[in-house]
């Protein structure tokens, strides 16, 4: 699997020294993250049917799970890359070194720790990851709030992947270790941050534009 | 005025094949520009005084100059921009492209036509401007959609300044030719588009939850 450069990723010119090669395969990285992020929105599902009297509404409820999914998504993965510089030389590699290093495939900026990867990071552990939970508490309670902030959180996510593929194309594009980890990792993992932020984003806009829409009927 | 490289640009490295010398001085580009932007400004502000019956508020007429300067400030410049690749060689160069010329001295990835610049303009002559002129129009007519439109339009001028910073120091952070251009051009004609939005954006989030609390009043 290794290049001359003691790695698989590409472009092969990429220096990492003392790069440790991976030991779980795909499947023993893929399975726990889906299994983990699977049993979290069961619970934010179940829980969020027993609450607050006969509990949410079904679209509510499915946007909670969401929301708790990625926020602590965002939080994890992106503290875990924030807090390990060195991943890919680490002697016994955690389950996240692996992971990244798995991702990395797909694009290198990763393990080469590219600026753009960092600033971008910055803000989703900053910003993103702490609104999207706070978002399950707000739509949980119904505050006055919880649409707009699914609609800040939902246009940042957007702004985020533009930044993410547009930095990957104005830096070469040539990050990923083949056609397969392009499509699979760099496009297919991020897809879902493009689809199901541009959904939200339009119910939000739709219910904010109808309170106001009420909110005018009851002025009359 | 010109380098070694017969521009008055930072990094002197910089190509600029058959660079025209600037014509018009600072102070013949900036007062057209001032000029202007004060005159569409007061047409609004009378204009929004007079319609709908004693006129809207005062501060949905200020908001209506913001955005009619904003959104025409977006489409000229950035239209100017794209449509003139080679502003800076041009051999009867108009406004625009002398004003192009004097603000590269604050960011010279203007005249090297950089990725990242262009794939800012394209955002906002596509989104940011038409939308900005549609705030107009949505104040004005008491549009519902009116405040989460202002909203959006506000995060994302938020959003293209972070990428603007951002990518100019990922790049190198060297396009001033001097402090003065650095403090006046780069960080000065910019930041407008940080205060302005981020007063507008929580204006916005608070009328919005207010909405939704009157909705909530209205169903007890």
């Amino acid at each position: 699997m290794a290049g001359g450069h003691g790695h698989p990723y590409s472009p092969a010119e990429l220096e990492l020294p003392g790069f440790v090669p991976q030991r779980l395969s795909p499947g023993e990285i893929l399975a726990p993250f889906l299994g983990a992020s699977l049993l979290v929105a069961l619970a934010v599902w179940l829980i969020s049917g027993r609450c607050g009297g006969g509990g949410s509404p079904r679209t509510d409820r499915l946007l909670m799970c969401w929301w708790a999914f990625t926020g602590l998504t965002h939080i994890l993965l992106a503290g875990a890359f924030l807090l390990a510089p060195g991943f890919f030389s680490r002697e016994s590699p955690n389950y996240f070194d692996e992971l990244f290093k798995e991702f990395s495939k797909g694009d290198s900026r990763y393990a080469a720790r590219d600026t753009a990867i960092l600033a971008l990071e910055v803000v989703t552990i900053g910003f993103k990851g702490p609104a999207s939970l706070l978002a399950v508490y707000a739509i949980a309670s119904r505050k006055s709030y919880s649409h707009i902030l699914q609609f800040a959180v939902s246009l940042s996510q957007l702004y985020g992947c533009l930044f993410y593929f547009v930095t990957a194309y104005l830096a070469g594009f040539n990050f990923w270790a083949s056609p397969f980890y392009f499509w699979a990792y760099f496009v297919g993992a991020n897809i879902s941050w493009v689809v199901v932020p541009t959904l939200v984003a339009a119910r939000s806009w739709k219910k904010i534009s109808a309170a106001f829409r009420a909110e005018k009927v009851k002025i009359r």
